[in-house]
């Protein structure tokens, strides 16, 4: 019987592994999920995608010789050309040859590269990208994080570190603290959290507004929130969107200026808010962007959600297997 | 007789073009200089850098039998692919085909890409870069120029645009005027014009000191004059280096963030301050990179002047050739 030349996906996170089978076109078979085994420095994790997968396939009446290869995405730095993992602090791995272990347990090609990486190659193949050959992926969470796309490929830099827009310097003096040591960084304004710190000293100054009510009310507040109260025309909401939405596109209309994107994708949560986020974002990304950079640039909210990585890591194994 | 496999390099600038040829080593066999004919939108330049590789290859005793192929550098936006040029002001070309009049010249290959990104590639290949796969070159002139390199590769982006950093915005509220219509660009501080207008600004509003004085005796100011005054310990210049400088810092630190360069080299008239500059922009990267990235990455001063760019034309013929 013939090979299906299937590609399979793995997304490796701190808590659970998402797995799927593609076919050639990047077409879901089948996805699933299982928890992530984080102990012992994360060494069962190379048996546990085998055997997740190895009974995927028996289920499909097929095996690993039906399937090209394997994609792995982790969250790390990451060496693309070894599958190396300098370091993945939410999984334990340290100096680990992910790679090898896993052609070891499976017999197949395993191409590895950092999850935000993937999940944007996922966006350009499969999602908002639309084939876009030079693609700026942003994703607002917790943090700020990235992936560039140049020509069709991924950057990775020296040492795996390109993409942590996330750490441009929005702030230059007195910006807040930020995990990685500096001040003053993107992901300090302009993350999920960075919108809901500006939310909470408005909060703690004004002490009332639609922001204060719902925060009394909830004991929480949300990015999304924030952006549904600036529409409604609170004056504090607005003002922290203007701060975040300012700092945010000061920082990609200035990569934009570098990197000349066909189109930039915005994911994570802040990205649920969609129409309201671009529309409060462009204006600041046009005045700051060259103008033909600003003219010729798309913007597009991601379009695969979680499942990003899982088609960025099918689609690692097109490219290189 | 063997086919000598030589690299010829052409780069076309507004007053002359210069040219050489080279062995596959990137070692000069010879190179020389003509004048550019801007007459009639630059539609002679292809016959005239014929003429001139074909004469200059006859007195070696060779033809173009023995050239792998040309590589073209011109400033403007170039489709690198197809060797097109969109517009390139100064010299006149606007949609032209220089790939294919030069091919159809000459009989031999022809590969185009913008000047400041074969000055990268050159420093890459034979200069500063010495070799090194992830590159941000920033030229300091008359405006502020730069080419990326990523993994070996040049970037261009969606349009050929990539590596404009001189317009990264860098005074986001009152910056001064900059010629592609923004305000604020890194250009109006940074570059060799930036410090001067800055110097300028400073002698108007003290009439004291010692750039006041040096421009009162010979009316006139370099940025290199600025360097030598700080140096000096001059109130005045010291201010001026440090604005300069600091927001250098910040663009080229936040971009490091971005891209993760091995090596940042600095070009164009400015760098003959050498260590100066280098000592006066590294505090400020360092204070904007990440804490890996400042660690990781190092600084050059260009080495190629201005055989950069025929050098960086040789090497596109070698990788594409």
């Amino acid at each position: 019987m013939e090979n299906k030349n299937w590609l399979a996906g793995v997304d490796v996170g701190g808590t659970t592994i998402k797995l799927a089978i593609l076919d050639e076109d990047g077409s879901f078979i089948t996805k699933w999920e299982v928890p992530t085994d984080i102990s012992d420095s994360g060494h069962h994790i190379p048996g546990h995608i085998a055997s997740a997968l190895g009974d995927k396939l028996y289920s499909l009446d097929a095996g690993f010789k039906d399937i090209k290869g394997i994609g792995v995405g982790a969250p790390g730095f990451i060496e693309a050309d070894t599958g190396f993992i300098y370091q993945a602090v939410n999984i334990g791995w340290r100096n680990y040859p992910l790679k090898e272990r896993l052609e070891k347990e499976t017999g197949v090609p395993v191409f590895a590269d950092n999850d935000a990486n993937l999940a944007a190659a996922g966006e350009m193949w499969k999602g908002a990208g639309d084939g876009a050959k030079n693609m700026l992926c942003v994703t607002l969470g917790t943090g700020v994080g990235g992936g560039i796309i140049s020509e069709g490929f991924v950057l990775h830099g020296a040492c795996g570190m390109a993409g942590e827009i996330g750490h441009i310097t929005s702030v230059p003096e007195g910006g807040a603290p930020c995990n990685c040591g500096k001040t003053g960084c993107l992901e300090t304004v302009s993350s999920a959290t960075g919108i809901v710190r500006l939310a909470m000293e408005k909060i703690e100054s004004n002490k009332a507004g639609a922001l204060y009510d719902q925060f009394e009310n909830t004991g929480m507040i949300t990015a999304k929130d924030v952006f549904d109260a600036a529409e409604k025309n609170d004056q504090s909401a607005k003002e922290v969107i203007h701060e975040a939405m300012y700092h945010l596109g000061l920082a990609i209309g200035n990569l934009a200026n570098s990197l000349n994107p066909n189109v930039i994708v915005i994911g994570g949560g802040v990205s649920k808010a969609e129409e309201k986020l671009l529309n409060a974002l462009r204006p600041h990304f046009d005045r700051f962007a060259l103008p033909k950079i600003a003219e010729e640039t798309t913007f597009q909210i991601a379009r695969l959600g979680n499942d990003a990585g899982v088609i960025g890591a099918a689609w690692l194994v097109k490219e290189k297997g």
